[in-house]
């Protein structure tokens, strides 16, 4: 029976497990700094679409009226809208220069593409605002343009809230993402509202139309309130008004009902102003929530980090107190009972500390893995109707417009949730002869 | 009529779409770079496993004959292992210098928690060579043991895959991570049976045992079958011999049926030494299975990247002939027909082509998320045990080890496939008066 003669060499300028647990909470850390700074650029983004949601609704009453009114109101809103564009871009520009020269967010590819695509809208905001002022667009042309932006924007924070890596705060962004999304249909249906009023007349696509917009509308705000906490409840609640939301009811209600008894033109046009005004009363409320839901956002990345770091430097202590070459290791066959007599000896408190906090580290992340999870899956729905949109695309040759209105139109005649339908698409992919692969 | 009097005015000094769609490549660059390195690492894992069964094969062979079979062989495998070890770690402090001062992994806390608990076990090598050397362990302690350090290798394995944001290197790793934790199965059903087989009796407890190391085994070659190209099937197909699968099967049916019938002693040595040699052949062989996994993975992040890198230079390419005021954005709107009447104007094809490009690689990125989405389904078996054994350590206050017992001996009771059983102990988990937290 002899020993081993080889040297049972240690490895003393390699790392220990104590320094992966530290280079564990330093990535953790990075992830949040970075979450920060998404969560920053996702509450100017949810301003300057606010801003833009205003300018929109001001174009359209200023188109409508040939230019007769709101003229002096659009200019200040312009105004706004470009100072806040400037801070979007600055805070799209840092994104990318933190990229360069240190760990981008986890889903940079993406959260990049995105913003690729919403800059030459931004690009062709002047020219459109142009058109807008010399009255050479329709009110829905010029709707429907600031719709697209609108959209590219939301699309921006759809992708910080599915790449954000902490459950706690990937659930506010969640938030955040629905109501902006609840409140930019709340903006749709009232330039949709507006033109039909007007009009003053009522067919049964352009209520199924209205309909959609208002259901699309409230399943965002169920989604917020599923993900919102007692007090944004409270102030969600105290900004829609009960004599607001009775104002918007009994219009909804003509607008659905009207047809032929409401005569157009002037009965129209009042109609047309005062729902304009009550649905302006309630999107204007709906910036209190935002707002709040924003300041939120970076209180909680702020404690989340402060709690990281301070995490951090305990280990950084325990690390400290190590001696450089200590065997932190002895009791890591111990459950296996491969030491089953190993005598007690100086350190063993400290080594089982060591391989607790290793224990405890990794079933936190697993725990919040698993929450991470969860949050994410409600953003699935979203995800359904984009992978739908994009196998029409590829099978049918269609545009991704063309493609949304195609969803849109069937969810329509067939009074189904949008979702559904994309499902039914999706489900139906494998009888298509056709090729799946995205264009190259 | 008037014009609106407000400068609109542009950003010159802000970054374009195109300067995103860049940032969005380059992410995607650091991305397959750092799987580079993680992949290579994962390479020198699995030659470490395979070195770590075999010197678990050899000190059950050393400690089973009371020191006197294979003592001259073990000495330069223990050599091969430290050998390896240095290059495992070697691997680890890289990973960790470079998310220091550049991007970590995406999942890096994850992975270094992972390796932080590994470390340890790496650690607490020698001295557990020093007791098998000294003949203080029974085989079943040091294959504990050994199975414990090599567990641990495989979730750093299993994060890596897990990690991997390109769909096609994803399924590399799902492959080669099913292979390894296939072949550690095989190995340790090697030293289940050689024990089971000298000992020369059967109870159904046992049985049962051998069955679920036979199934297990079988559903990660399963997986790893699924997730292979033709050319790595003909390879497995053919390091598996039918006279060794023959001889395999027949000794398995033997451990299965013996019992009383066949006597311990010498005849139980001699079957036990074959079914050892009959194992080791198969396990080797499979050496060459992994070898390629790990070359076919260098090649593909090399081919990736290179790929990435010649699209970036593409992009960069066009970025210069876009002069730096061009006006890479009158197109946004045409789908929503606000400039249906735009004059075609200079440089209107470059324009579209940067829109088309960011349309494409959005597309692009979806549809890997979307991919990338399904090969990790298959890592879902592994997480759903991970969280069916959390959940019963935070409810019954048990380590992870009885945990892990506990599930595999209701699944080996009932007869269950063991993910099953942890499905209905998370399904079970709100009818539990507990806290489901981790401990703090």
């Amino acid at each position: 029976m002899t020993l081993c003669p080889l040297p049972f060499a240690r490895f003393p300028t390699m790392k220990s497990g104590l320094n992966f647990l530290i280079a564990a909470r330093r990535c953790e850390i990075d992830e949040l700094d970075q979450l920060a700074r998404t969560s920053d650029l996702v509450g100017v983004i949810g301003r300057l679409v606010h801003a833009l949601q205003r300018e929109r609704g001001m174009s359209n009453v200023f188109l409508a009226s040939r230019g007769g009114r709101l003229a002096d109101q659009r200019d200040p809103q312009i105004a706004e809208c470009l100072s806040l564009e400037q801070e979007v871009r600055a805070g799209f520009d840092q994104l990318e220069t933190e990229a360069r020269h240190r760990a981008g967010p986890g889903n940079g590819a993406r959260l990049f593409s995105r913003i690729a695509w919403v800059l030459p809208g931004l690009d062709a905001l002047p020219a459109l605002r142009r058109r807008i002022g010399a009255l050479e667009l329709k009110p829905a042309q010029a709707t429907a343009a600031f719709a697209k932006l609108i959209a590219g924007l939301l699309s921006v924070v759809f992708e910080a809230a599915d790449g954000a890596t902490d459950p706690e705060i990937s659930r506010l962004l969640v938030a955040m993402f629905n109501f902006m999304q609840g409140k930019e249909f709340a903006g749709q249906e009232r330039a949709f509202g507006a033109a039909a009023l007007a009009e003053g007349r009522s067919d049964e696509a352009q209520r199924l139309q209205w309909l959609h917009l208002i259901e699309s509308q409230e399943r965002c705000f169920q989604v917020f309130t599923d993900f919102s906490d007692a007090a944004l409840l409270v102030l969600w609640r105290e900004s829609q008004s009960d004599a607001t939301l009775a104002e918007l009811e009994r219009m909804r209600r003509m607008g659905a009902t009207s047809a032929p008894a409401t005569p157009a033109g002037i009965a129209g046009t009042q109609l047309s102003q005062a729902w304009f005004d009550c649905c302006t009363r309630r999107i204007d409320a709906m910036k209190t929530v935002e707002d709040r839901l924003a300041a939120d956002l970076r209180a909680l990345c702020g404690h989340k980090t402060a709690q990281a770091r301070s995490e951090l430097q305990k280990y950084q202590e325990v690390l400290g107190t190590l001696a450089p070459q200590a065997d932190n290791s002895a009791m890591f066959f111990d459950d296996a009972d491969a030491q089953a007599a190993a005598p007690a000896q100086f350190g063993r408190h400290l080594e089982r500390s060591v391989l607790d906090m290793v224990q405890e580290q990794s079933h936190r992340l697993q725990a919040m893995g698993d929450e991470l999870e969860t949050v994410r899956a409600s953003l699935n729905e979203r995800k359904i109707v984009e992978r739908a949109k994009g196998l029409l695309m590829a099978h049918r040759r269609l545009s991704e417009e063309e493609a949304h209105k195609m969803l849109r139109q069937t969810a329509m005649n067939q009074n189904r949730r949008l979702v559904d339908v994309a499902e039914s698409v999706l489900a139906m992919a494998d009888y298509l002869p056709l090729d799946t692969q995205p264009p190259h």
